[in-house]
């Protein structure tokens, strides 16, 4: 427990930080109150410009306009159009990501696809070009969704399920891997994982390598095209703040677009979507990852929430992430009782997403406590208390308060 | 062409019938204007609920209470629960619907469980139980999505996608036969099929019934538990009136829902979504047709928009749509010059649904003239003028207008 000189030091501290703070100004794009909101990581706080957009789409343009806004609107391009503006926050040049469906469909469209890359490809282990490619690796603490749906991708495709540790990954690749999905940060400890290095090793064995980015979006620099990643997926109701279940995005780097075999082809990926032809022919491009009529209302409403982004470079997101976690663990060290939590996020920059993850007894109740006192985090089970920092609109003010009510909780 | 008389009795009828239209206050819950909106079978109007419904949500639900509101406001439950205000529309008990997700997305968890039923069930031509089940049979005249996916679902189960009209199906049943994906009514002519007698067929060869009920669910009976329907999808902006690309439905009847082995098992679906569990188990009940986190913006909207819904009789409906059609046969034949249009719809009532197509030389261009003269249906390749006809918001004074119009177009 800290004294009270040292909680007016790191008071003195915060508001030093805050006032230098070169993002501060980007905390005025959201709808915020006198909570201390480390929950974006789960669901990203209310951008200001979104009500009214939302209210001329349903008004405006379905009221008034009708089916006409399907061209007059831009609705019928909406998911390339969106996935454009995503891009450049994913380090992914245009035309190689369509928003649309959840997480959990693109994670499938993406495995059965690479699967079925991996195969034409070839170098596999059996007969045939690529015939012994027959297993998916998946790292095993991913979050839970994307091993559930990857064993059914698995399943359908004659492969089996490989679930490994991320560090293990490099050692169990081989000619029989077909595709490996891995999480660029863990949604539980926040561990950040090495894209580049296992990337390049799934390439090394002739594997397709898919990539979820839900907890890395939007709060780090990803480096899609620059990395080589073949495949990614990610959320954007997290860090992209674009509302409850906004739809999720997938990125076929441009090379591979052509082999992008996808296992839900619907109408709207079709060359010629109102052509109505009974034969299904794959449009070119990223929008052959589309399925059926994208959910419009979430779609713009995501729209406007991207346009916070204007004008913010990704990597001055990311030195105020680690400035806030470095800030937080601090202020934790400081503030809590020796002994009663134990962060599971790593110390060193290069292996911490953006957020801290602190191990607790009664982790739930904790959170509850935390929660009545205006410090919204998350508990997941069993033990972890999850705080999310979210640099577009959580000052360092936040953070030293947000220690100092889970020191007094814990007192 | 008519004469003046003639135009003059037929809107004397036309008001003759409006002034007796039981149904006639629904449309106060519609926004609508001047046009007339025979486009309700591509996207419903707006009811006028939806807009401050849609406002709370975002403002209150989401600005506000953010991460709190998957619990206080019902957004975790909403798929089950908007399901179940869906049910009584389409004949179907509680417990048996769950909406999310694309059309195109339901059509491949239905073909592709249907198929993994029916081999369960056994009785196929080949060894072991069921294993002779390798066709999936689909409505050659389909909407193009539901063939595509069809055949991936066929193409990812080892089975052959069979494409042939409703009226041979049941000549094509047989022990290999594993699921036959149908439509209610054609979305191109309007065509009715004989839901019980085609599931009975189905049934008879012990094979798995999916129907689409896109351009049935909001306009007629379906019947779903009387006929015994295994599974059924559809979209909710049509007669629903959801908006532009609010999520679909899924139907599992309540008996085999232990047996639905849905191929995209996302956390939603998971019998402890929050136990973060690395395997994978089945939720019981309709909610293991639930994949990831639902789009909440758009899925709110149409639980608004399903208010309309309220003290309204299916029965009633089906009364006015057919009076509708009738009505707008009746008047195109007295204001379009002969041999200028020609109806693909049947003119029996129990092959009919809630639209009129004509076929018309320069459709496409026809269309847009009479969409600038401000009567609005849409036009499909290569050459047919489609008419939908909502019972709730359309009347019969706009039928008559619009049969006027399309008479002056094409004098």
């Amino acid at each position: 427990m800290s004294e009270p000189r040292e909680s007016a030091e790191l008071r003195t501290r915060a508001e030093s930080l805050d006032s230098t703070d070169e993002l501060a100004k980007a905390r005025e794009q959201f709808v915020l109150d006198e909570v201390v909101y480390l929950d974006g990581n789960s669901l990203g706080a209310l951008p200001a410009g979104v009500p009214g957009r939302v209210e001329d789409v349903v008004r405006r343009q379905w009221g008034e306009l009708r089916i006409r806004s399907w061209d007059e609107s831009g609705w019928w391009t909406a998911p390339e159009r969106i996935g454009d503006r995503i891009a450049p926050l994913v380090g992914a040049g245009p035309g190689q990501i369509v928003v649309g469906d959840s997480t959990s469909v693109n994670v499938f469209k993406a495995v059965v696809a690479a699967v079925r890359m991996a195969r034409l490809a070839g170098g596999g282990a059996g007969q045939g070009a690529g015939g012994g490619r027959d297993e998916v690796v998946v790292d095993a603490t991913t979050f839970p969704t994307d091993g559930y749906i990857a064993e059914s991708a698995a399943r359908l495709t004659g492969c089996t399920l490989r679930p490994v540790l991320p560090s293990e990954v490099p050692d169990v690749l081989g000619p029989r891997t077909a595709a490996v999905l891995l999480n660029h940060v863990d949604y539980r400890t926040g561990r950040l994982h090495d894209l580049q290095s296992l990337t390049a090793a799934v390439h090394a064995a002739g594997a397709v390598a898919v990539w979820d980015l839900c907890h890395s979006a939007g709060a780090l620099p990803v480096g899609l095209d620059e990395h080589g990643v073949d495949l990614a997926v990610g959320c954007t109701y997290k860090y992209l703040n674009g509302g409850p279940g906004s739809p999720a995005y997938l990125y076929v780097r441009r090379d591979l677009q052509d082999r992008f075999d996808s296992p839900l082809p619907g109408w709207n990926s079709h060359a010629e979507p109102f052509g109505m032809r009974p034969d299904y022919e794959a449009a070119p491009g990223a929008l052959r990852g589309r399925v059926g009529t994208p959910d419009i209302l979430s779609m713009l409403a995501l729209e406007a929430a991207l346009d916070v982004w204007d004008g913010i470079p990704i990597e001055s997101v990311r030195a105020k992430s680690l400035a806030l976690t470095d800030f937080f663990l601090e202020c934790v060290a400081a503030y809590v009782p020796e002994g009663r939590v134990e962060s599971l996020t790593p110390s060193a920059h290069r292996e911490r997403g953006s957020q801290v993850a602190l191990r607790c007894d009664n982790a739930g109740e904790v959170m509850q406590r935390l929660i009545a006192r205006g410090v919204i985090g998350d508990f997941r089970h069993p033990d972890v208390l999850r705080f999310g920092f979210t640099p577009l609109y959580v000052g360092f003010a936040d953070v030293e308060r947000a220690a100092g009510v889970l020191g007094e909780v814990l007192a």
